[in-house]
């Protein structure tokens, strides 16, 4: 699960305790591939949507209409197989704040068994220009709340 | 929400006080569409999900290898917009009982309001030819026993 | 096929002959359900994305920000089981123009042959209110000239 | 763009002439996330689906059987916006070949331009033990071939 150097190797993202939110999601029919396994691609979704309301609950809409949030890269590692119907749970952290980009750190877990871990690194745009901005202080100290949670 | 004669008239698909049988589901980021609404789509991947949970937990798995269901039509009545992030209650019920196949009605309701309706006509048949089945006596028993509660 | 009076009687939506406007659009992976075969909600989606299109073409953007339309009921009838990979042609047609809505009715074919059918009635509406506004004349032209095509 | 040490060196997966295979695939309306751009998921999907695609003509259907591929690791780059509706085009190669898997690289262009870039781990497995299997000798002939192509 090891990226670029300061992505990667602190939190075990694979386990339960390295996370203080959490959040549930159903699965859906629609979300099994042709081998009957949950497609890789609903559990981004998933992880995708829990992201988005984490960033919201700190103050940071992703949809926001002048300033948000775009992804600029995504990494999911699968562990295990994951099936129809059910519940999972989705543990989300900060692993890195950047000049304009936050790194977030997820697992999904199904029974208590960790089935995937991901990453994604988004970045804090000007919505008119599409350019990159900085971090302010208010969002540092909000990020910096969420981390230590 | 009338359809063919058979399929429709009797419950009242909006009203909760129609079903007995209740799912929860999640709604995810990526079922929102270009105008921010919950997308048409979802709603059907959502009546899908709880459909199929529904026949399999009447002892009827949709995906059974030999004697399945296959959905012969789909409608959906769209009633409310509907937004993310939530929860959404579905009821489900059985709406008529052919030779072949069943007819479910759904509606599907946020913070107690009906947001959308639908039916599904699914039908039984044999896997390997791909011809309709009747249903024999122990479904129809399962399935009446569904209606009733 | 037939709905409420108005809504199918008319054109078959199982043949290709009935439609002017035809466009193509891939099969995904994800699109197989647990059988194998492509999901119903894929179909959904795809015919989604050729009546957006069509209405665009015609001048009638299902997306602008003050008047545009919603999908108030659709329907799908599923004829035969579709296969991953491969194109599929979707034709779309206008079958009815209303005060206020149009329905669409569209023929999905794989290989020459029907796939599936559906039918959609979308509203045009007033975003600010969300209150169904009447097609103007320039509208109902565009539509008609569609109609004909 | 191998993972650990070396994720990015080789080949520009964001460069047309890296690739000799290509594929086109259609976007969908339902791709559009909330602010209007085509979604992540729906990048992934489309790599997904060439990749499927890539692997079964080389040989190696993804769902075969008793022996298969499944994902290990998924990584996307976001290079651009993407807007509907639209074709892309998607170039794919082998980045990698392992004892038991192959790393596949991708980019996705949107005239002329790459949109995303992506990798995949996908991992040989024994279906009913679920473990990794070696690759074998014809499989990796196959493979090589691809890499050359």
């Amino acid at each position: 699960m090891s990226d670029a150097p300061g992505e990667a190797a602190p939190p075990a993202l694979d386990e339960r305790a390295s996370y203080a939110h959490f959040a549930r999601h159903s699965l859906r029919f629609a979300d099994l591939d042709a081998l009957g396994h949950v497609n890789n691609l609903a559990t981004a979704a998933i992880f995708e949507s829990v992201r988005v309301s984490f960033l919201a609950e700190a103050g940071m809409p992703v949809s926001a209409p002048k300033r948000g949030f775009v992804i600029a890269r995504m990494t999911v590692d699968y562990l295990r197989e994951l099936h129809f119907p059910g519940e999972v749970e989705v543990g989300t952290r900060v692993l890195r704040i950047g000049r304009s980009s936050i790194t977030i750190g997820q697992g999904l877990f199904s029974n208590g068994e960790c089935i995937a871990t991901g990453t994604a690194v988004c970045v804090r745009i000007d919505r008119a220009s599409g350019r990159a901005i900085a971090l302010d202080a208010p969002l540092r100290a909000r990020i910096a709340a969420l981390s230590e949670s």
